[in-house]
Parts: C-alpha cells; structure tokens; sequence
C-alpha cells in the first residue's frame, strides 16, 4: 500500500518540479485505445502496447483532463491516507463541484472520471482496487478455506447455504488456510446453490465460486489469487452458448477494454471444463438444448477468430454449434436428474480430465 | 415441512378420489390475473380476490395443463421428501420430456412451467421456496446478529467486507442471536460497502442488508422475518426517483404479479428513511441531481396513484419530484464527504425519526 501511496506521491511531485522550473507541466498517459491493444503471444494475454500521449497543463484541449487527473490523483492518496475504499459514482459525486467564478464544472459526468482513474492505473501500473476504488461487485463463495478480510477469521466452509459474497476489492484478504485441491467457477447461481446443497466442494475438495453471469473485477481477482498464489487449477463451468464462451474467455485472457491491467485480472491457466456441444452429445441432451439465435451465430463466428479460441478443440466446439444450430444451458443437466451434475457429470469430467484450453 | 407435503398428499389423493368415484378429475385454481387482485384496506396489502377456476383434465383447453399440475405438485413432493431443493429453470429442465407414442412434450418452455408453480402457491397457500423451488437469489446482510444454516452456526458480524450472501430459500434459516434495534436496506452495493466500512451496523445496532437492486424473493422473506419474528423496524434507503420508490413500495407493500403471496413476502411495517427530495434541498445537494427523465415523470405520476403513495407525505414528495424536475442517488451524499452518510445523514435522520411511511 505504501508502494501505491509513494507512486501517487512522485506523480504530484514530478508536476511540482515542472512548476517550478517554469516548464508547462505534463503527465505521459499510455494510450488504452484499440490501436495500442495488442496479444502477447509469450503472455497469451490481451495488453496495451508501448504508444504513450502526453497531457499538457497549458493547452486548452488538455487542460481540463490534466486538472481532473491531478484531482482524481490527490483524492486517491487522501482514501489511502485515510484508509477508506469508495465507489466510481461516490468519487465522481465527492469531486464534482463548480470552479470559483466560473460556470465550469471540475466533472459533469461520471463518464469523464472513470477514464482518469483508467488512465491512472497505467500510469502508475496499480489496479484501481490499490487505489481503494471499487467497482460493482458480484459473486459468492464457499469452501474449505480460512480467510482474514478487516480483522474477522472467516471459515468458507461454514456459511450454510449463502456462502460469503465476494467484495468489489480483495487485494487485502489473507489466505489463512487453503485446503482444496482446485477451483469450480460457475456462471449461474441455480448451479451453485445445487453443487453447495450436495456439499460438492467438500467431497471433491475444491473452492466454490459462483460468478453471476459475467465475472466482476472482485471475482477475477479472487480467482487469479488462489491460482498463483497457490497454484490451484481452475475449471470454469458455462453455458455452452458464446455468452457462456465470452464469460470464460475474460476470465482466461482478460478483456478488450481493460486490456492494460489483463496482466493482473486474467487466469490464463483456467480451463473450461464444459458446458460443452460434445456432452450435449454424450450425455443425449438434443431435447433440451435451445435453438441458438441469428446473434448467438454471428458471436460465435467472431469467439472463434480470437487467438485463444484457435485452438483445433476449441474451433471444432465452436463448428459444431455452427453446425448443430443448438445452444446448451446448465441447467439442461437437471434433464438426467436434479444431482446429475454434481454426481455424475462434474466428477466424471474431472476425473478424464476432459477440459477444453 | 411435513404440513407443506400434507398439503401435497392430500391434492394428490383428492384427484385419485374423483378417478375412483368415476368423475372427471378437476382441480380448483384461484385466479391470478389482475382482474382478481384487490387492495386490502384493513392488512394494507395487495392480495388476491375470492375468484377459483376449476381445471379439468377431461377438457381439452385445460388437460395439458391438468397434467402439468400433478407433474409439478409431484416433483414437489419429490423435492420435500429427498430434502433437495432446485431452481424454477432445473425443474422445467427435469420435467421436460416427450410423451410416449406422441410429439407432445409435458413443457416446451418455462413459460409453461413457472405459471404452474404459482398456481400451486395460491392452491396450497405455501410459498415456492417451501416447496423447495428457489427464485434467483440477490443481497447480502452483515449486523449483529447470528443465524443457523444447514447446520452452519454463521456470526453475520464476522464476515468482513464480504458479508454473508442471501440464499434464494431463507425458510429454514434460525436465528440463534438477534442483537440489533432496527434493519437497514440499502439499494445499492457501494453504499453497503460504505456503511459497513464504517462499521454503522455496530455503532447503531442494527442489520445491514443490500438488495442490489429490485430486492429479491429471499432478501425479502429474510427481511420479513427480522421484521415479524422480532419486531425489528425496517428502513428502507433508496436513491430519489421513482425506480427506488417502487423498490421500497415491493419491499413493503408486494407487487402486482406477486399479490398472491404479499402476505408472507411484504414487510408493511417497513418506513422509507430516504434519500427524499427534502433532504436534497436540506443538505444542499441540487447540484449533484440529476436531470429527471420524461420516463421518471410518467413514472412518478403513475406511482401517486397506488393506495399506500396516497398518505399527504408520499403526495408532496411526488409533487416535489415532479415540480423541481430531477432525481437524487444515493452517492450523491458523497458530494458532502465519503463518511458523511455513516456519520451525519443516517444517524440524523434516524434520531429524529424523519421518515416517510
């Protein structure tokens, strides 16, 4: 945290000493535009390229961002003096106010904050949660480990049929015990709550993470967490439709638009682990798939030009759907049983390792 | 639970009866449409009327549903005896199937199946989530209290910044310790995150709940009970438009496609602490409003015209809104401090008991 306050301190030094040496102050801003988006092969991660552009104080185009930039700045490092986290819309609204003798607002939209706090992550290389901002967060999770979270001993193994909802910001939760062999992500809450019922998590020794449809920034942090930090594999478990592809694919390799900070959000070594177009086949779920639609078709075109759905199983996942014209939920499982999925299927697919990369 | 299977059996054997008796097998309905639903003055709740239809599986504009009913009144009882629950879009999967020798299937679409289910709760009087069938679950609490859960003895003053996640079925869950003066709802996450930053839970002694949004079934019955098993009040905070009204106006009085069951989801008590359009002017937040949309304004109107938005207070709220012409959020209490709302607008509010009703 200290390392995150220090940067935000050398950044308002660094204008301070332009200031005084008479130069027009300037801030060099990596550039987060498509144009500069590029995929690391070696990484096999989304990233920002090397453009940079720089933000003059003394020009009429720049002058506003640079005030907001510096203001966005200054009010971060007050929430880390502070030790306070707040919202995007919170930050927006406490800054938002009208310059003296003027009719200028420093912000009239949260649209011209996010951005700078955008902008300030690559600049000072921090996620926007070390800057104790938090986006919308989502997800819940049980299973047998041990968390520290504000100075309260949290056992995930014992949360009844809730579990414990994931924060918007987890950079400062202590792994005190992790007891469990790999991670289940899963898209929908219905599945969650059959798999925590059944106890899955404790017989096959995993952590339970339900996402809630497309996974938060709190929920891809947590995650990536327990796979690096220790080095626990990580399944993810969708709809076999191209939303469900695109949930697994930002949790894998990151997304477009926060492709600067893919480095620090994405788990490159998950896998997914189905729904696939192969069980539909295998477990004779034809009867209850449902008819992909003319945007479902037009996605799958476009998943399957990404580089990391190249892959030979992956284009071939993506062709048979194509294909079939069908689309598959999780829920189509409950079709050979309410416990199928937790009974037969999960433990059937972990056990042949059946994944697609 | 045994009551609720009951109930069950005895619809079964009712039908069974009537085979025997050579008669034509017929189940009494009580009437969902609007054209059935009153306002109860004396309970101050929206609930259905006296209406029944009769459902006869010699008929054939009603014998597809007939079927539909045993299938699902079946599965139920299933559901009770194994003590498993499912999700409405699992038991539309698992009852979905071709009859024999036909291209009929028991459903094509869980439009076919949820409306059963509902026919079922009014049939029986028992909520979904007794027949184990859970809704999409939303919400998270923390305050102090503890709770037993599927055997799990939780301390929902225990679960840092995550918070316990409220489950889709809160029927079971006992309360083992309730050491709090009133609940607090909140809308929106980021202000939960805040006020549970803030500890306000502890220093105020009370529950903190976020609905995240339009609260759902379980946050709702979960409220409920805190409000009925421990006459706790319930204060309800929402932004200032006519999106938060209708939150609060569901979360005390029903809604319309759910009047069947208002009685055991809708928490009358419950008071709305704010934000109101007097507290933007009192506090001086005009310039962090926001310009109200013609939607709002329709809105508004059509909201002053339900029964409990009739009271005087709730009227000149309405008019404020509409004559001034913006709408408030929450976060814009930021404008006067991050901790403001923790510090100075909730405890003020609450020590003067400045509520609308």
């Amino acid at each position: 945290m200290t390392d995150v306050k220090s940067k935000l301190t050398r950044l308002g030094k660094e204008v301070l000493k332009q200031i005084e040496q008479g130069e027009n102050p300037s801030l060099a801003v990596p550039i987060r535009s498509l144009s500069n988006v590029v995929y690391d092969e070696k990484t096999k991660l989304i990233r920002l390229g090397d453009k940079v552009s720089k933000r003059y104080f003394l020009n009429v185009a720049h002058a506003k961002r640079f005030m907001q930039t510096l203001l966005v700045a200054a009010k971060c490092k007050e929430l880390l003096e502070e030790n306070i986290h707040t919202s995007l819309r919170e930050l927006f609204y406490n800054l938002k106010r009208t310059l003296p003798n003027s009719k200028e607002n420093t912000f009239d939209d949260e649209s011209e904050s996010n951005p700078i706090i955008e902008d300030l992550e690559v600049m000072l290389d921090v996620l926007r949660e070390q800057l104790h901002l938090g986006a919308d967060p989502k997800g819940r999770v049980v299973g047998n480990i041990t968390i520290v979270d504000s100075g309260d001993t949290i056992h995930l193994d014992k949360l009844g049929t809730g579990g414990w909802h994931i924060p918007s910001n987890v950079e400062d939760i202590k792994f005190k015990r992790v007891d469990a062999d790999f991670v289940l992500v899963v898209e929908k809450d219905a599945i969650w709550e059959r798999l925590n019922e059944d106890k899955f998590w404790k017989k096959h020794r995993c952590i339970l993470i339900s996402t809630k449809g497309q996974a938060a920034r709190g929920a891809r942090r947590f995650i990536r967490r327990l796979n690096t930090e220790f080095s626990l594999p990580v399944y993810v478990f969708t709809d076999s439709d191209p939303y469900g592809w695109y949930i697994y694919s930002v949790i894998k390799a990151g997304s477009m638009n926060l492709a600067y900070i893919s480095s620090r959000l994405a788990t490159i070594e998950a896998k997914f682990i189905g729904l696939t177009m192969s069980d539909v086949i295998n477990y004779e779920l034809k009867k209850w798939t449902i008819k992909a639609t003319e945007f479902d078709l037009k996605r799958a075109k476009e998943l399957g030009k990404y580089r990391w759905f190249k892959h030979p199983l992956w284009q071939r996942e993506i062709n048979l759907m194509l294909e079939k014209g069908y689309k598959a939920e999780l829920e189509a499982l409950a079709a050979r049983g309410l416990r199928f999925v937790s009974q037969v299927y999960l433990p059937e697919k972990i056990k042949s390792g059946d994944f697609l990369p």
